[in-house]
């Protein structure tokens, strides 16, 4: 399907664009946080729960959503989005990281990839007809195309193989897209060499994709091996699509990519650190079980409005952290994402404003008052 | 404080009894069913989602709250309603059965119970003065007399014993119990003896109670036995305060003491079956992750009005389960409860229509229904 991105602002100082993407379900303002939901939930978190935070779309994952239930039972019950019970809306991603990162036999060749499931054994083999045909199926908003990861460190030689097998199996990807109800991204890879993430994307873009996204990245080279190659990558994609920085980040990461044009991103960061218990605050990072928050009448951080900073002191979610209850890890999760949502409002608000840089530096500054803890 | 608890309705046929209590925040509408929130949390759910399922009233345990966080910090932090933020009532156990049941080495006297933590080891010695205490620090509603719980089965000596100590530490937690915003219970003990049972009785009613509860039943004796005791004893409470069975139950052991006179329930059994993926409805149990769930497209419950069946398929619940991913816990312990407190809805409406024996028959005939999954 055609993909309605209006951009609707951009920065004067930077890169930095706010726009909005009009899916089936509903209207997402850019630069969006999309929080995973690997297996089909958020982890811990109601849909209701969910949407209170301001989350408007959400990334799960077509590989391990195709080990466990199966695509077709997902079809069959309706789709994702029914399956889930979320009425905002989904994208997919194709698995082609998990395949690289979590596995650990497999055989690449040009066709695909095989590989043992990690849940039962069974040998399997994905291919881009494959993982679109499973896409299709699942039913997302947005779907991607099947790419070939390589890791950080990599030799160059490596990496250009990877980038020619992305690039034909982008191709094959868009040749087998048969729901014309999604919209289908091209991902750009090639580690950190400029040349071959230069030919990535320019090839992508004579493919023609209705969104493109930035793989392969926030894998071990740190930040700013990172924010150079979307410096030169970003110069490359066109203006007048959505530009995704796959699994990126952490806050400051985020924004120093939405100074660089990037419109959209997913992370487990605020999930998985919330369960761990991690919360972010807009003056620093809070450890819930220090001991200092024993007695703490105070909410995780007192400018936030989630239903947990509303009604819940850090005492009582240190109890719970301390006393292995499960409701800890649902309700740091739940801060934690209103957090990141609230500071893509803050983000584009800025950029609306052309207030951008002053916004950043100012976020910035006030992180570090608690972050002695 | 004295109780205000007005009995609303009694049926004809049987002991049944529909009423009322009164507490600071609430009307708890009797017979009741308070699902346990042992460490001031009721298991993977929210207060919010508490709430929707009906629930006025929850029990938590003053014994595993002295030992964490600890009831100064609770009292510091105003109290355990505010701490947990729940607006409804709380009743809490004073850990007589606690102590017995879950801790290895203990040591009983007449002055009170010397044991280890079993978070950190440290030697505890608790009182009936103590206990009181501890519950006046933390706060709740209804407050429990600090028992002495035996086992089953158990000698009648030793029963005996249990009993004289039960009604002088009844009358030593009257006399130590100092937060007169809270009502206190005391609790009959004597096993399955009826002449202990009927002791213990007569002696707490004339020590004056506003509310009796039985304890140290639902520990291995078996319905039968279980009913006999409740036959004999309810015989020696007043009419005019309220009976609290401590500790259960099942439905069908719910309706067989609504049945005998009974008033108040707890039980852990909704929670700690919904977090084993057993789910209760209006013709059985369900174990969620039996195989012929895997493309189910309807309801656990479609006669149930909870956030879960509005909203989630077994498919998507079995799968929540197969994947280990927590928002099952969540979702099966709210449609749970949500069906303990349906139950009791139903039950004190056919006890106001004078139909409370033809409810019961009616719904012991339902169940059997999909009984063989």
């Amino acid at each position: 399907m055609l993909l309605d991105f209006k951009v609707l602002a951009v920065d004067k100082q930077t890169k930095a664009r706010c726009g909005e993407i009009q899916l089936a379900n509903c209207k997402i303002p850019t630069p969006v946080f999309m929080p995973v939901g690997t297996q089909g939930t958020i982890k811990t978190l109601t849909p209701e729960y969910l949407k209170e935070t301001g989350t408007k779309i959400i990334l799960c994952n077509a590989y391990h959503l195709c080990l466990r239930p199966g695509e077709k039972i997902i079809r069959h019950l309706g789709g994702l989005h029914k399956f889930m019970g979320w009425g905002g809306a989904i994208i997919t991603d194709s698995g082609g990281y998990q395949v690289f990162s979590l596995t650990g036999l497999i055989k690449v060749s040009d066709n695909g990839v095989e590989f043992q499931s990690p849940i039962d054994g069974t040998r399997l083999f994905l291919t881009p007809e494959r993982m679109t045909q499973i896409q299709n199926d699942i039913g997302a908003d947005i779907i991607m195309a099947f790419d070939e990861c390589v890791p950080y460190p990599c030799e160059q030689d490596r990496a250009s193989v990877a980038v020619k097998r992305t690039l034909n199996w982008a191709e094959r990807c868009l040749s087998a897209h048969k729901n014309k109800q999604q919209t289908l991204f091209g991902i750009v890879q090639g580690g950190v060499f400029k040349e071959l993430r230069i030919e990535c994307a320019r090839n992508l873009t004579e493919i023609n994709f209705e969104g493109y996204a930035i793989g392969g990245l926030s894998v071990g080279e740190g930040s700013f091996l990172m924010n150079e190659v979307l410096d030169y990558t970003v110069e490359y994609l066109p203006n007048d699509r959505p530009r995704y920085l796959m699994g990126v980040g952490f806050p400051t990461d985020i924004l120093d990519a939405v100074e660089r044009g990037i419109d959209m991103f997913d992370c487990v960061v605020p999930t998985r650190n919330g369960r761990n218990g991690c919360a972010f605050t807009s003056t620093g990072k809070i450890k819930i079980l220090n001991s200092q928050y024993k007695e703490d009448a105070k909410p995780l951080d007192e400018m936030c409005g989630c239903y947990t900073c509303q009604n819940f002191t850090r005492a009582y979610l240190r109890h719970l952290f301390m006393a292995n209850e499960i409701l800890g890890l649902t309700l740091m999760s739940l801060h934690n994402i209103y957090y990141f949502q609230n500071l893509m409002q803050e983000t584009r608000e800025s950029i609306k404003k052309g207030a951008f840089k002053d916004f950043k530096t100012n976020f910035l500054l006030k992180q570090s008052e608690t972050s002695k803890n």
